[in-house]
């Protein structure tokens, strides 16, 4: 049985956590990164280099059956002009789609996907329109190159709004209005050969300062899974990728509101190691090398906590029974993602039990 | 937080299972072993040399934490010689009892664990005492390097005894009566600090050619687990050692008759990777580095089974849903074990229909 190899634009956890769900389907993985340190680095062979740097990348794909990647920002121009060496999965369109926060607007309107209302910010004059339009408060995007609530603001006053698309260096933006919502949600689903289509149960997800904090899962709510799965499909019907989508909603008192969309693995879904049958991670190098998807069928309840900025004393965490760490092999830093737990349980108050012993350890941990 | 360093002795496919283990915890593995292309090889450094070569053994325990081993004929001289420099977990003392049959039987004898009947076999009139004390028919088996059921053969006849030993090259061997048993069983303890002690559930385990085929696991059996625990208990109090230990058990109708122990992760515990809250691999980690012991707890019912020689095609094997792949990345080879898949159910029907779909899969596949 030939070995599959699969390249991987990039090697941050992402990538890591792929290469460790590569290694028992006998599937090899090369990165492609700008450092060697990345924590892929110690799975698999890593080629140092700019993501855009094309004759890096033709070398990667001249050496992989797949070419997929583990983080947005890659030039859709350098994932093109990979094509025709090998299978870019999921395709650049969807990349260039999902970068572009106006082309994921525009995207999610012709599907007929509801999303914050919102104003093409290009020059001060539409700041105004903005204004006029939508109301205060507005959350003022980046267009492009956002990440962990990174590019983002939300402003109440004029002023601020003024001082905010300053801050952004006048780059283009978009203006949102600001949504109520009860809960944040996302649905990961996973695409393969021959139509092949499974979703992940919602998962509800957490953020502090912009960043993704905890997650649960599944989150039960058979009327906003349907309605999210068929969004999905439509979104999958127009453009017909493989591997692992995810989008990301608000609940609101109206029913689901589509945020973004994620063409890769998402770390909302990273309970799905232990909490499902087969993992985001596997079924995506199922679904990018045509091999029949994996059960995405649930074992108990989950909950995914990050861990930002440093691990805590591995003894201490392990001594919160049935915890599964993950830690990514990265430099502690603020405000960086460099692990995470995830937790399980029969049903949500033996789960919070063990999510409040590791809450606790946070807490004192950090002091 | 430091990072923990491991050493492995041997990188078969059980050190690459506890170096894939290793990567979430943030542990690091080192390998030695005689080949370089070992299935552990891709995910940690080898150092290539005989596995009694002082020199490299010496250079390995230097750059590690802790010492441990995937096999058990590795010299316990060289084993003992590296305690000055670090731990060697679990200790040579175990290593030297389970690579002497005669030992091991002894050992059982000595904590009052039932074993076969058995004569110690180093001449020519051993065997004349060993068919009259034991009567027909015999196992034979060479005292030492014996595993998979290589070095040791089940005779009927006086000539067929002679003939067996003199196969054996008239080694010291030992000679054992028959037991006639309903099923084998394994218990899989692992062994912390602080005298943590937790248990796996007992294994079923079928073979096939002397070789396992099969486990099914939780065998359900109070009366048995409790036994098996007392004696694994009584062991570990005369032997001090951390991390997993295995004994493999016949049950016959007047209970447990211990055959051997693996001072190791084994092949019977593969089924915990999915199969409960925390592997084999990992709980032999946590307790050679001190770290508190994971949750042996079960999650559904589970069946591993061993793929022998070759590798079925992937896409075939992953069409059977809730199937886990593991592949070693051995050359296929007749009675290699290469791989094995783990089939987890709610409960024994759902896992049986599931173990039907590949055991058609492997009839197939190996025409």
């Amino acid at each position: 049985m030939p070995t599959p190899r699969v390249g991987i634009i990039g090697a941050g956890q992402l990538g890591r956590m792929l290469a460790l769900a590569a290694y028992p389907l006998g599937i090899e993985c090369r990165f492609l990164d700008t450092r060697a340190d990345a924590p892929g680095g110690q799975l698999a062979p890593i080629r140092v280099a700019a993501l855009d740097d094309s004759k890096a990348l033709s070398a990667l794909a001249r050496d992989v059956d797949v070419v997929t990647f583990d983080i947005e920002n890659v030039s859709v121009a350098a994932l093109e002009s990979l094509e025709s060496i090998a299978p870019v999965r999921p395709g650049p369109t969807i990349v260039g789609l999902a970068q572009d926060r106006l082309a994921e607007k525009r995207l999610f309107a012709s599907l007929n996907i509801p999303t914050a209302p919102y104003v093409a910010i290009d020059s001060a004059a539409d700041l105004d329109r903005a204004r006029t339009t939508l109301g205060l408060p507005i959350v003022l995007k980046a267009r492009r190159l956002g990440y962990d609530g990174r590019g983002q603001r939300i402003v109440s006053s004029p002023t601020e709004l003024a001082d905010a698309w300053q801050a952004l260096g006048e780059r283009p933006a978009i203006a949102e209005g600001l949504v109520t919502f009860e809960r944040e949600v996302s649905l990961i689903a996973v695409r393969g050969s021959d139509r092949q289509l499974r979703f992940y149960p919602l998962t509800e997800n957490r953020h502090r300062d912009g960043m993704l904090e905890l997650s649960l899962a599944p989150y039960v709510n058979t009327a906003a899974q349907s309605q999210a799965e068929q969004w999905m499909r439509a979104l999958l019907e127009q453009h017909d990728c493989r591997g692992v989508l995810t989008i990301e909603f608000f609940l609101t008192a109206s029913g689901l509101v589509a945020n973004e969309i994620a063409p890769r693995v998402h770390n909302s879904g990273h309970w799905t190691i232990e909490g499902t049958e087969c993992s985001q991670f596997e079924n995506h190098l199922r679904g990018i090398l045509d091999l029949p998807l994996g059960s995405t069928a649930v074992r108990g309840v989950a909950a995914m906590r990050n861990l930002i900025g440093s691990v805590p004393p591995r003894e201490r965490l392990l001594e919160i029974d049935g915890l599964h760490l993950h830690d990514y092999g990265k430099e502690p830093r603020p405000q960086r993602k460099v692990g995470h737990c995830t937790l399980l349980g029969r049903d949500r108050a033996a789960l919070d039990d063990r999510l409040n012993a590791l809450e606790t350890l946070l807490k004192t941990a950090q002091k």
